[in-house]
């Protein structure tokens, strides 16, 4: 097999119109729309996007950003982490390993990593060495966290940073 | 009419049970089983969870959490918000007004409410008098949100609290 070779997306129409082959289509998108039809951002400028391309078609991508160590509710030692989201293969190109490089590249990093898994998903992060957390509802909020921790780097004891709603006194 | 009754669900294995009808069940479902069969929450404490019963059928539900100012990322000035999850309507019982009862009662509180919008749902929230915000890829992370500003409340300007992952150099 070909080493799977994971890029930095450019925004620009062509990835613009990639994008509408998967699932996952939303703000981000149409912010990235908005943005070179206005001419606010450049075009061919870098996205938080990565991919990979079949000849030069997409087939998979991700969103990989780095989140700083102040707003980190995960690691102990509370460090900037990476926060991966909208991973996706499209469904002729699944259980080829594209999945799988995208996330052995947001690992290379050496920083932590944080997704929200997907339900049905967590053998895929299992056998990605992604551990899930203790569901903490004020900082989860309904979300599924999955994390992978480098050497040197274990769960933040969960801190009290919300409150459940109290009801109203009539 | 009869009015629709937004009750605060308990955390008891009925609950649980019902859940098991709406399409969304993750870790926050699984976390109030663990919980329940471990004996760390006690059997009809008071859950994060809303919902409205049709007879003695749980046919609608949302997760309300109150944020704390210090999180606020959404809000100008900053302060306490609800964050708004999980808002589901059972088919059969759908376009009854059933998710318009659950969000005029969150809104009732008078905090500003956050929600992610769903894909095909911005329709429903604009009706419920919610706004998109401008999408911060660092703050949203793939998510779309649309809040509720009560009176005197507008968008915070958006922070440069993330960056996007920099090429590793080799």
């Amino acid at each position: 097999m070909t080493k799977l070779v994971v890029e930095r997306l450019l925004v620009n129409y062509k990835t613009l119109d990639e994008f509408k082959n998967f699932r996952e289509f939303g703000a981000a998108e149409l912010s990235m729309k908005d943005d070179l039809s206005a001419n606010i951002i450049e075009n061919d400028s870098e996205s938080p996007f990565y991919g990979i391309y079949f000849g030069k078609k997409l087939v998979a991508r991700m969103s990989l950003y780095r989140i700083n160590k102040q707003f980190d509710q995960y690691f102990d030692p509370p460090q900037d982490y990476l926060e991966l989201w909208k991973l996706e293969v499209l469904e002729p190109y699944r259980n080829k390993g594209y999945g799988q490089a995208l996330v052995e590249f947001a690992k290379s990093f050496g920083l932590p990593v944080k997704t929200n898994a997907r339900q049905g998903s967590s053998e895929f992060w299992a056998k990605s060495s992604f551990e899930s957390l203790t569901y903490d509802p004020g900082r989860d909020r309904g979300e599924s966290p999955f994390v992978w921790f480098p050497e040197g780097v274990i769960e933040q004891e969960s801190q009290p940073s919300t409150t459940p709603v109290t009801e109203q006194t009539e």
